[in-house]
């Protein structure tokens, strides 16, 4: 029924009716908002089919472990502890296999360090009495916990260790404390690290052996993938400037491929934490142990620079004031050769990171943009400045990716 | 002794004197690099007292959380659960009031939810007798595990969702599966709830109560300090630029104010953090409950976006190509007029945002540095483009900030 209609029942309705009506709505409204939502979460799924392979792998992991519940002679072994092997894999089980090592490292270390720790400070703590014991053990917990917690201020410790120096209080006090009323804490201690290592190498075994997902790999293919960004959007905001008369009507692709830069600005957060986590992977397809990550954060720092100079470029080409129309024809000839020599090398360089191979095209390719780029500094014209600066722009841009594609190439060799 | 003795001597002094040698390099390195890190850690402490007043919180809540397990009648009260009040403490104490609350309730909401899920389940496969039990456990493990895992990759979940999630698949998995030998479910949910909630409101209590660290008040620094490196950074490029000849000698302060404007550009991350983590905050100082941190995220990507074309400006500003001296001169006091003046307007919106106040000085500090800028577009130059890149960039820069700057004032008003 309509609106309309069941607004002017309303007051007839009495309490009941509005209620109802009011339950109708929110629920319709609920409903709506479910929909999205499973839209959304659908989408996800279909465009990352390795997400949905993560999930099922979590799922995996808990359910193997908790075999150890199930199967007598197993729970007999390691007994109520087996909760920390459940643990273990909730907290462990990270998306990429460097995630999970980095994390599973960690959580043996830690858990090691600091129960041994939490045991002599308890011993300690013994010989002192009876009354010494709680102030001591405070004591320690205090300054401890302090310290630990300093250290993950300290960029060092917090790239590779964050997850430890957690692990480690959350050890140090649960040792330190309980060992107070628990007396077999060698048992304990035994069972305890049993039962994280069984967690930890199942989420290790499962993570590298069951559809992996390298953290190495995925920046790689990142990289790659900002590069051919960053030709698009060289490539389109230069057509998009100087074509803009007579193609109105495919504008919407364009449109969206010069704003491509955009990915390439805000990857930065992702490439660190993807280059962390690779540190923590063996070697692995054309990738060995200890394979120079860092410097694919180098091509990423180039690459934002570059997209740093097409977003004021963007800028100017959608500003209100636009150059004549004779100064655009006057300089689009050298433009656009300039900006599909520049998209050529871009795409070359990124098919020498994707293939890791040296390229014999890259220096001709090279040599063509800056001879294209060069006579564009002596070019004079006599007009107001804004409608001129597009042009300069691409030109600095250009000199900008040339001086650091050598970085790129020397990058490349390994 | 110089290095070179005791390396004529080695082969002397044999095995022994070798280990010897070697571990004295070791340790001296070892040395060095303690003191190197102490350092650093000394200069972090230094710089800012409030992580170490942190520190000491953190510190202060667990030792003060161990007093449960040395308490005779509080020790009774909940017994050897008094372990999940440490972890609580160790989990859910963050640096900010924002991040201990999200923290806090996420792990609350979480545990509830999923405990009385999990007693459901165990329930449910009770009624299915002693064969069917491990397969409906282990089947229902696997499906909600891998739902609330994929639930993390969809951004709403994550930015709001993400620690309790991890929280319910850990208190499902826990009670679901150790529902099959612990008997008395009820007790334990019961006891586990009420050291979870002592933990958290401990936590709670002391981050809101000693020394808050908010969110919110980190965010609005942020960006009041940001805008004032902006201002410094365009000062300190147009001075750089125009006074190269006469003033080498104080070159190195100025090229680090002109550098500053790297911290704009590198701050998106710790804004959306802190604007996340405000969002839980209740209001406190001169915030409300519901401040539109969101505003504060406009802004910022305004000022990156002005960032982006200052880069732009640095890479010309330092490049091999340098303008004739003539065009300098030129342009020279337009180009430092309008510099000083969006300069102004920049401090003048930084104190702005620091004092909560509109301010009648901004509209008539706008008006100025509109009518300097106007009248570049119009000036003409006839010389090598790249000469005269840097005005242009300048112009279209703060054309850019202009028109950034009504959105600015706009957010100030609440």
């Amino acid at each position: 029924m309509p609106d309309g209609a069941s607004v002017k029942l309303l007051p007839e309705l009495g309490i009941i009716g509005r209620v109802w009506t009011m339950m109708l709505a929110l629920f319709l409204a609920l409903k709506s908002k479910m929909t999205n939502f499973a839209k959304k979460a659908w989408k996800t799924g279909v465009d990352e089919p390795k997400k949905v392979i993560h999930c099922l792998k979590v799922g995996m992991g808990l359910s193997l472990v908790s075999l150890f519940y199930y199967t007598r002679p197993l729970y007999d072994g390691v007994g109520g502890n087996a909760m920390w092997a459940v643990m273990t894999v909730v907290v462990i089980f990270e998306y990429t296999v460097g995630g999970t090592l980095y994390k599973g490292f960690n959580r043996a270390t830690a858990t090691l360090l600091a129960g041994s720790l939490g045991v002599g400070v308890h011993w300690l703590a013994c010989k002192s009495g009876n009354d010494g014991e709680p102030i001591i053990l405070g004591i320690f917990v205090f300054i401890l916990a302090s310290a630990a917690t300093f250290s993950r201020f300290l960029p060092e410790v917090k790239s590779r260790f964050d997850y430890g120096v957690t692990i480690f209080i959350l050890t140090f006090s649960l040792v330190s404390v309980s060992g107070y009323r628990v007396d077999k804490l060698f048992d304990l201690a035994q069972q305890r690290l049993l039962t994280i290592a069984i967690g930890t190498s199942m989420c290790i075994l499962i993570s590298i052996l069951v559809f992996p997902v390298w953290a190495g790999n995925d920046l790689h293919l990142l990289i790659t993938r900002n590069l051919d960004k960053l030709a698009e959007s060289v490539d389109g905001c230069i057509s998009e400037y100087f074509n803009e008369g007579n193609a109105r009507e495919e504008e919407e692709p364009t449109c969206k491929k010069s704003q491509s830069y955009k990915c390439v600005l805000n990857s930065k957060a992702s490439e660190e934490s993807l280059a962390n986590l690779a540190r923590w992977e063996p070697g692995h397809g054309r990738f060995g142990f200890r394979y120079p990550w860092k410097q694919y954060l180098e091509i990423g720092a180039a690459m934002r620079h570059c997209a740093c100079c097409l977003e004021a470029l963007s800028g100017c080409i959608n500003s209100e004031i636009q150059a004549p129309d004779f100064i655009k024809k006057h300089l689009s000839e050298g433009c656009k050769k300039l900006s599909s020599n520049s998209t050529d090398v871009l795409k070359e360089l990124s098919s020498i990171i994707m293939s890791m191979k040296r390229s014999s095209n890259i220096d001709s390719l090279l040599a063509d943009m800056k001879n294209q780029s060069e006579p564009m500094h002596e070019s004079t014209v006599d007009a107001p400045l804004m409608g001129v600066l597009p042009v300069v722009m691409v030109a600095s841009l250009l000199i900008e990716i040339a001086s650091r594609i050598e970085d790129v190439t020397d990058n490349v060799d390994d």
